[in-house]
């Protein structure tokens, strides 16, 4: 009654991204200049990203090769694992079957290298000799430090405030890689001194951070903006997660009835989830449940409003219509930085309203009490991000119990929380509270978002 | 130019351990009891292992099987990657091939699972309800904390206490798969007392931590003793990294002129050095160099004395002949606590006086500079322990480059350093420094060796 591993042979292994945009019924609505709120070209974008990524973005192609030299780093650590976790499913006493994806053997522990190494390869191949970016957690600022080291491409990395001086290990992580890293918001930028001025405790978003790091890449030719999810071409490269999961079921003679991920930008969900949901589009498989995740500190897809905003704080990047709370939000601390964003991606608000999503906010102890659960009957100690989609995996598991049903759950396990353990000393030591907003207190934040027609 | 992982399908995993006390020229020198000086019978030990341990230890059997319970849990993560580490290599500009065999995807992040779990699921088969243990860095209590989560064994690990301290989140992740974690030397045990009592600001060693083990596992029937490194049957569950690391290599059609490993007690280097040295002992392969790489500031193999000591402070283990700075010498604080222990393993100190291995001894800056070129180039960042072996296959690569020859290097990535970044912090900051011991220091401590006829 152990585990179950489900492996690929590397040539197995996918050789193109699914790309969802081909398969929607409807287009996405235009993103918009911040200046002149028009639709925006590609020459608009060129200050801060490759062609070649620019054309990934706005592409309605449905499948988009893998270059060789990403697929040769890939190759490292993919195709990762898929686990039946009926370790798990016994400490539930549950008929259901739970499968994960487990993306935290990566080098830098989750997902995001996914598209870190892509990244840093087409601007690597347009000349370009910097990157700078934010981060939260530091999952993302790590993966790029390390794809930056890989193609000899200096990075900067703006870490909010308050990651950058409760998490000194990830920070170590990004430095050991060789990238600089400055807490945000930072005397280095117009959009960090201007926060500073108007609070100079602040402790930081990944709006502000954002905002910094688009003004020193918008400044200088050589030097572009890398981003950790939300964009499409982001979501895009994390599909490679599904494809696997797809193929790694059918090797389980299985199918998913629930999917479940976390989210924060959007994209470890978006990358287990849409290559399934490409059946669903097709009118297949239409029981197949999908389920996202967000924190209830941060419940940007439950109680944000779909509507143009910007990305950032300082309101230098392009209007997008997504769930959004308000970009000068900044959500109450708590232990899941990678889930602190004000927006949500703008493809996965826009498949939201199709009806094909459901969305649920969880809190942290209940995430935190899942994560332990998991960890004893697993053995993989997960990121507080992954908790989210761990607690919500275990709640349908639990409903199958009740309901004496045997439905198949498959959630992603975006990460390992090797770098969080601070997040479960404190949970242990009963120091961890939770916050919800009053709809007074997400009224407000609302307000301040920008009128467009 | 990329890197090659070589993988083994879950059909191709080992499914015996090599027990090279099969293939030894001589026997190893006898156990002795340590009231008497007499040999210990198996019966003498039966107070701290269940008895197929034990049969393990004598065993001269060439294979002892697996068994399906074990390997069924080996898969989680086995085979483990076997890296051509084609990127270091240029770095290096070196003509040598490195090959590196990666022991941190287990669950535990190190090879120590590979006999926690085996150690876990006798001890269980056997009808023990707690397992007692020491661990130093921590690599081995969570690994043995995650063994007895999966058998559902209770688990106590005295942790030295400076690296209780210094390692917060090591013990968190113990505490996370629900064990009892004690700084120790401890008030719960005769043997801890003791310590306190003459020295109340001792900051532990292993060799007091053994002893508080012991101690507790001796009163109690239900509750054994499990140890992470030293004893034969710990050697002989690592040997499956050798093993899987020789059908690795003979898919890439090429087979090693130096394999390197760390020692602090020698199951790491033994994993993956005795698969190979089968061979030698054959009489072939008669030019396959062995290195092993100890820390400058605990040089068991390159300055201790090969003699008959206790295997911890309180002497309450048996005597075992083996290279040691004596039971009491207690090792400047450096930051590689999995190389802290004042013996080495007595079959590998037996090795290492037939002439088969050669021992180096190396600083910890040194270490540290050899990790950091290695993470940027590989993308992992190695435990502090690890980075001895890097160091010295490095130094190996660099020498064929002199030379212009091209050797086959392979070394036993044995961790990741994800709860060592505080080191790599101290290193980065320049605040780590390097101790060595002069003659009389090293005379001093081993004058203290017990007088065995």
């Amino acid at each position: 009654m152990d585990n179950i591993k489900y492996t690929l042979s590397e040539s197995q292994m996918p050789t193109a991204w699914y790309n969802i945009q081909a398969d929607l019924p409807s287009p996405m609505p235009p993103v918009l200049h911040p200046g002149t709120g028009k639709p925006i070209t590609a020459t608009d974008l060129e200050s801060l990203f490759p062609t070649t990524l620019i054309e990934q973005e706005v592409s309605q192609e449905r499948w988009i090769e893998i270059p060789d030299e990403v697929l040769s780093i890939y190759r490292q650590w993919r195709p990762t694992p898929l686990y039946r976790a009926r370790r798990l499913e016994k400490a539930l006493d549950t008929p259901a079957k739970i499968y994960y994806k487990y993306e935290g053997v990566s080098p830098g522990g989750s997902h995001k290298p996914n598209t870190a190494i892509p990244q840093a390869y087409y601007n690597k191949k347009a000349g370009v000799k910097r990157l700078t970016t934010e981060t939260g957690a530091g999952q993302w600022g790590s993966s790029l430090a390390l794809a930056g080291a890989f193609f000899d491409v200096e990075v900067v990395v703006y870490m909010v405030k308050v990651s950058y001086y409760q998490k000194p290990y990830r920070r170590a992580l990004m430095e050991a890689f060789g990238a600089r890293v400055v807490a945000s918001p930072s005397d280095e930028t117009e959009a960090g001194r201007r926060v500073l001025q108007e609070h100079p405790d602040s402790t930081g978003s990944l709006g502000i951070a954002i905002g910094e790091a688009v003004e020193i890449a918008a400044q200088d030719e050589k030097t572009k903006y890398a981003l950790g999810s939300v964009l499409n071409h982001v979501l895009l490269h994390q599909t490679i997660i599904g494809q696997e999961a797809l193929a790694q079921l059918e090797q389980a003679g299985d199918y998913p009835d629930i999917i479940v991920g976390c989210t924060g930008g959007g994209s470890n969900f978006a990358g287990i989830a849409f290559p399934f949901m490409e059946a669903k589009l097709r009118g297949e498989r239409e029981n197949l449940k999908f389920i996202a995740v967000e924190p209830a500190a941060c419940p940007t897809l439950t109680k944000g409003k779909y509507a143009y905003d910007y990305g950032d704080t300082a309101h230098l990047t392009p209007l997008v219509k997504m769930h959004t709370l308000g970009s000068s939000f900044v959500p109450q601390g708590f232990h899941a930085g990678g889930l602190r964003y004000h927006g949500m991606a703008p493809l996965l608000s826009h498949i939201v309203e199709l009806g094909i999503i459901e969305t649920r906010a969880e809190t942290q102890l209940g995430c935190f009490a899942a994560g332990l659960k998991f960890a004893r009957a697993e053995g993989i100690i997960p990121a507080p991000e992954a908790n989210h989609a761990v607690k919500a995996a275990i709640d349908e598991a639990l409903r199958c119990k009740e309901e004496g049903v045997s439905k198949t759950i498959l959630f992603n396990l975006c990460g390992h929380g090797h770098f969080d353990m601070q997040a479960y000393i404190d949970y242990q030591a009963g120091s961890l509270h939770d916050t919800e907003y009053s709809s007074d207190e997400i009224a407000m934040a609302l307000s301040g978002l920008p009128i467009i027609n």
